[in-house]
């Protein structure tokens, strides 16, 4: 069996979309052939892949309730799991839809796991609104013998940010940042963040069963907000997150949103049969 | 502008394809456009680029001499350089001239930088003659604090293959291993080798410039020829040799030229502008 697919990425998170719009193609898609298309070596390559399919088609489309959105976004993490979102899966799902004239207009919304979420594209950037972010209390993460102190943010999953001098201190992450298992039963997703410049931000990112990524938009918000509570900022601010693999531009609304701007891109299509 | 490309993988060495049959569509191929094709990331990722081209319309043409071969591997590394030779790459190329009706029959010759090379496909698996093994003398190789005697081979390219008691023994080979400058004043790869059972060994193998990868052909002969020779077997032997990425078999013919036969697939193929 041949079937079709696209390889794109938003600053480097990259994903196999498989076009499989009335759910006929691929059924329940098995976590088997998502770890074969992710597989960089035997496969295509991805740090996820996302179907694409209409809401109407979708397996989950009973329990998505009230949806505006034509399309849903059918997720799944490399090892097969599924999950709610992805802050830069959506927008390079977006740019498909676009490109194939599958949505009206560049104000769309996209529905998720996670429930509907609003697509703004403009031109090579495409924004999502990535809904309220959690602002909580201090903890503190360490690599080997160095530790830090660190902000505890939730934007939709959960995240420990920590202010470093260099991004190289925390070294080459080829094991997981050690998090407090206290407030963080599930692990978190570890950001190092160094300033750059006013409103102006570097990072990396350890994530959570993925290892060191080359970008994480929930990561992107989560590291904005902390710098602009940090900074005295706060709402209605936007700020430059400089990640490993791009530029990222995350506005924190005064109505307490955060919205996550960067290119997204389709680089290939084809046929599979993996 | 858009381009064919094709994606597959030998024992999970793999490589980007680029039909270009009378040189029209890449011209010089540009190594930005390989490393770009090749980013795991960014690009649709690959150990290396194979353009497949009619001998007559090769770039080197006038420099290959004579040859019955109707099809050239363009070869490159993922770095942007040429190489001349690649044991895994050839295989996978020759899968696609089969599968597309390029070539006729099942033994043809493939035109490389390093001179004409036969192949053999039968079903599932291809074989090429990688030529006359070059069985040297001994060396030593260490990573970090331990180091291990082995034997150079030159198959093409330099060897150093080490027997160890456990693969694990060289730990995770994030550094290249050391070599002696004097007898490798360009580097090695260096195949650590324990014994399976009679003729079958299994190896791990870091390659110059490439780090450790989940195959090498040529270190697959290396290792072949230095066990057949430890084990007093010699010439007119087969070993199955386990690498990371799957299984091999080495013939070393009575006549001192060494075969490598291994499964070789396309996964994909599709249209880029990268």
């Amino acid at each position: 069996m041949s079937y079709p697919f696209l390889k794109g990425h938003g600053t480097e998170n990259d994903f196999v979309l498989l076009p499989d719009h009335d759910g006929a193609v691929h059924g329940d898609l098995a976590p088997e052939r998502v770890r074969a298309l992710c597989d960089r070596r035997a496969g295509l390559g991805g740090d996820g892949v996302i179907r694409v399919i209409r809401t109407t088609a979708a397996p989950v489309a009973a329990e998505l309730g009230e949806t505006a959105a034509a399309w849903f976004m059918d997720y799944r993490n490399a090892d097969g799991s599924s999950s709610e979102m992805c802050g830069n899966g959506i927008r390079v799902l977006a740019r498909h839809l676009v490109d194939a004239g599958l949505v009206d207009g560049q104000d769309f919304a996209i529905a998720t796991r996670d429930g509907d979420k609003q697509i703004r594209v403009d031109g090579d950037l495409i924004t999502v609104d990535l809904g309220r972010p959690e602002l909580l209390g201090e903890t503190t993460v360490a690599v080997g013998y160095r530790s830090w102190a660190a902000r505890r943010v939730s934007t939709g999953n959960p995240h420990a940010v920590a202010f470093v001098s260099k991004l190289v201190d925390a070294g080459p992450l080829t094991e997981p940042p050690t998090v407090d298992p206290r407030v963080y039963p599930d692990g978190a997703n570890v950001e190092f963040v160094v300033r750059r410049g006013e409103r102006h931000v570097a990072m990396r990112v350890h994530e959570r069963g993925s290892g060191e990524t080359r970008s994480c938009g929930t990561g992107a918000c989560a590291v904005m907000v902390a710098a602009a509570d940090a900074d005295g900022v706060g709402r209605g601010s936007t700020y430059r997150v400089d990640v490993p693999g791009g530029e990222l531009a995350v506005t924190w609304t005064h109505d307490d949103r955060v919205m996550l701007t960067g290119p997204a891109v389709i680089v290939a299509e084809g046929q599979t049969d993996l």
